[in-house]
């Protein structure tokens, strides 16, 4: 086996586990099966992903005496639901699973969101495996624990923090990634140079064609180096209770352009590009940002091709969607905003005003 | 404050937490208010438990400066859904309710089950205490995190493992609980006996009058050891992968029954009651009790007013619903049996043919 491989660690005590990130990692029984002790396995995958690489991951868990259950649900965030999540629960109580049967997630943040959430809650818990497809998941979604379904009145409002066994991230399946969501995978890549690492934002101006040109050196790198930050972070503070919230940088304007609009109609990466803008200008209203780091924000983002303007929802909308997002603490907005370039803080330190007035600025 | 009071801690290192049990406890701002730090408060109860015990919990929490915003379900285990369970989520989503915003359960096990689970899902979780108004929820239920709602499929299948930050047991509101449900909740206290404690076992046989006279200072006693022999088993062994499962005596074949006949037809106590006599006679036929010993068991739930006959639905009907329980690793039945009185064993060791004959005995 000549692939190549990176593989990394969150480091959560007991329930630490790898991640491993490559070429034909889906191809690697080595890898996978040493997690699974069932003789049977559910994999949750969506209608455009099982086509492709669903039989490839069968065959592999076929190969380790492992029987696959199946579970193929409609792809796309409008179905990031309750009923969506009832058709896995009902899936896995016709079959008989059990408590010690594994649940696979292959597919992009919506299918590991909503597979986590379903083995986090099935049997009150069932060993879990992200397989993400998506950058976005790759980068992001796979790593830390957090799963969701939305609910009407919010996004990702009602979920779990249930850590995976092992995340498997397998490089070539981006090789079929719609471009458009290959460019909202890097705007996750993106935040994590604002918020705490300078040094990626210079690599990343020097390599977004690169990455856009799906590189397959470029794109293990640039995954790589965010799971390492990702899995840096979630050690520290698993529960979201301090530095963890420092990688919503854009995700509480950003959750508003996605609730205001409907789900599914902005990605979610672009939705977070834009509302990295909106947080990049409100730091330097605050003073904490030159006007020509602000430029250089909007110029990263809209390199990789992404939106740096928000959504025309009107300031007040976005308030109080805002409001209705998890980060808020009797009442006062708290907000990821930027001391400088790879150094993000928590804040309440703007007022309503000046979060109109930089949303206003931006959209 | 003169009114007795029992204290004990559930041993989970940072996530800890004590019991109260005594009188006149919805009253007592001292025992409450240390774990509330939010100036709004949700109070979870039903169309049964509200009328008589809300306004006494919400003028303690007001008193303490706390705002309640009630949310009041229908009453019955089959209301134990997700569509029940969403309109919590609806509510706390229409008021705003902050990740800090505690959730308080006042009521029987189905508002503590669902009450908890929704405080473990709501923005993956937000403070719980539970206040258990039925004696099943303050000897079982209330103490040592499991929280679930029901699927057509099977009971308790949907949940989490989600520990409150106070259990307050008001001895005071099981004056007004039904004989029925007095009767139920006894049938968890035997067991406590049955399992690990036959001097417990002595010690109902002589007070079971008390108790269902509902003499205060009997059931103080009652709840008292039934919540030290809980906290014992969960801070062992919290997530169920050993000793906590031989709380289930009488469990598994008692969700056939509630299953079988439907949600809300049998009490979760009875079912256990008919349950646990099946799990002795099981035994029996295995070697491991004698005949007195079983006719003891059988004669203790009689004394309590509980069945000890199961729902006729055929073994095989039985066999069915048995196999959709949690308690399956591998296609194999793990049931809770007797070793001796006070001493539960999990075990494969009854094949199917037994186990149907000691289902067909004792129906």
């Amino acid at each position: 086996m000549c692939a190549q491989l990176v593989s990394q660690t969150v480091a959560l005590g007991e329930r630490s586990y790898p991640i491993h990130i490559g070429s034909a990692l889906l191809q690697r029984g080595d890898l996978l099966l040493p997690h699974i002790r069932s003789k049977k396995a559910v994999v949750v995958s969506n209608t455009t992903v099982a086509p492709l690489y669903l039989e490839t991951l069968s065959a592999t868990l076929r190969a380790g005496g492992v029987e696959v259950l199946p579970v193929i649900l409609p792809d796309g965030e409008q179905y990031k639901t309750w009923e969506t999540l009832n058709q896995i629960f009902d899936a896995l109580l016709r079959q008989h699973c059990e408590r010690k049967t594994p649940l696979l997630a292959l597919g992009g943040g919506v299918i590991g969101d909503m597979g986590g959430f379903a083995a986090a809650c099935y049997q009150r818990g069932m060993p879990f495996i992200q397989i993400p497809t998506t950058l976005l998941a790759m980068v992001d979604s796979s790593v830390g624990g957090k799963t969701a379904i939305n609910h009407p009145l919010g996004k990702n409002m009602i979920g779990a923090f249930y850590q995976p066994r092992l995340v498997l991230a397998d490089i070539d399946t981006l090789n079929t990634l719609p471009e458009r969501e290959l460019r909202a995978g890097i705007a996750e890549i993106i935040k994590y140079g604002l918020i705490r690492d300078a040094g990626f934002i210079d690599w990343l101006e020097a390599h977004l064609p690169a990455l856009l040109a799906r590189d397959s050196t470029a794109l293990m790198q640039a995954v790589a180096r965010s799971c390492a930050h990702k899995a840096e972070v979630v050690a520290a503070d698993e529960r979201e209770s301090g530095e963890r919230a420092l990688l919503n940088l854009g995700h509480t304007f950003g959750h508003a352009i996605e609730t205001g609009l409907g789900y599914g109609s902005w990605l979610h990466g672009e939705a977070v590009a834009a509302g990295s803008v909106m947080a990049a200008r409100l730091s330097q209203n605050l003073g904490w940002l030159s006007s020509d780091e602000v430029a250089r924000v909007e110029a990263i983002f809209a390199a990789a091709g992404l939106p740096v303007r928000g959504a025309k929802l009107g300031a007040a909308r976005y308030l109080e969607l805002m409001r209705h997002d998890k980060k808020v603490a009797d009442g006062r907005l708290r907000l990821v905003l930027l001391k400088g370039l790879g150094q993000a803080v928590l804040s309440e330190a703007a007022s309503e005003a000046q979060i109109c007035e930089a949303i206003a600025a931006c959209c």
